[in-house]
């Protein structure tokens, strides 16, 4: 198909695809005359996926130029490219903060102590101790547990099985390109919706303790 | 304290509180002279917000200005005001999408199913709804269960657990604007928290399914 046909079968805009195809984010097409590519189903699946990446998983450009970088390198292996592509969706706070090693290394006890088989390097261990940082600074450790993030050990089996299920949805009978497509923004959108469901269950929560209603209801 | 020891106690730079300060994401301190105030400790705590809200959050500084405009409204209750510091954490994406409404159905669906106390109008409605577009764009609705969003039924008492005991958690003997700050704050770290877990399970599966160990570890 031509530009103006992926531009309708996408629902991106010409221009839009101009920048993408600039920007390294989407694969030439094949030319076929001067100024003229032919695009197939190969530049819809990946526009679905830059377009997950930039508006749900709020990416800027350059870090999915890096995932789609991984998704198409097809000298790592599946598991290598995922992890790259896990590593580039981290947007670590400040590095150099003078807690980040102690805060690393409570994840990395976390880690050890489940077993968990993660890259020594893996930046998503960086996103953890942002968050325990944050706790940190709010003087909410407590909520950590003692040692700190064993809060999180009973939870842990349950998010297990979710990433489980997960990966194993990932279909055998597809390329490569389209595992790590399908891994990626199945990572994204489960995130978003399960940080959605639990932005459900706040509100409910805050209704219930802040504002219980007068008359209880009866079940009659 | 001055700004400038305002700036080292925060660890925020002096030309990012004029910044925060003409935006109005931080509140004037009390002026004591010509082009000098006085900042106590409700700045450091407001910095605080400010910067996990940018930071761990992402937000915009507009969507920042509007959670700290809630937090600020005494006249808002505190559940009314955490519904507008949730709504405006939320960045939906498009819409105006056809199937918007199908999918926004499905949420409310799930939300009555469950009897959560949701506003009608909450935007967090969008974000779920915007996932649940993401699986259906991607062919994978059958992920979401039928009826739509009937996977998540086992999950969210789960969740619902999570979110209770973080609601419980808001301390009773502050401030309406330290419960506040602590609620919001809350939302953010813990959903960082939870997401790096999932994160770091992910990377595990992935190597479990993907690059199984040749040799298979024996328990001697």
């Amino acid at each position: 198909m031509r530009i103006g046909e992926l531009s309708t079968v996408s629902g991106v805009a010409v221009a839009t695809l101009k920048y993408y195809l600039r920007e390294g984010l989407l694969h030439p097409g094949v030319a076929t005359a001067v100024n003229q590519a032919e695009y197939d189903d190969s530049h819809v699946r990946r526009l679905r996926l830059v377009r997950v990446l930039l508006q749900l998983g709020h990416l800027s450009i350059d870090e999915v130029r890096t995932v789609v970088a991984a998704v198409d390198d097809e000298s790592l292996s599946i598991h290598r490219a995922f992890g790259v592509a896990q590593d580039a969706m981290v947007t670590a706070r400040d590095r150099n903060h003078p807690r980040y090693a102690a805060a690393l290394a409570d994840v990395d006890d976390l880690v050890s102590r489940h077993g968990l088989r993660v890259r020594p390097d893996a930046a998503v261990r960086l996103m953890l101790a942002d968050a325990v940082m944050t706790f940190e600074q709010l003087g909410l450790d407590s909520l950590l547990g003692q040692p700190r993030l064993s809060a999180f050990d009973d939870l842990l089996p349950t998010i297990r099985d979710l990433a489980d299920a997960q990966v194993a949805s990932v279909p055998v009978d597809v390329t490569r390109t389209e595992q790590m497509e399908f891994s990626v923004v199945g990572t994204i959108a489960f995130e978003v919706a399960y940080a959605a469901l639990r932005r459900l269950a706040l509100e409910h929560a805050s209704a219930v303790r802040f504002e219980p209603r007068r008359t209880p209801r009866r079940k009659d």
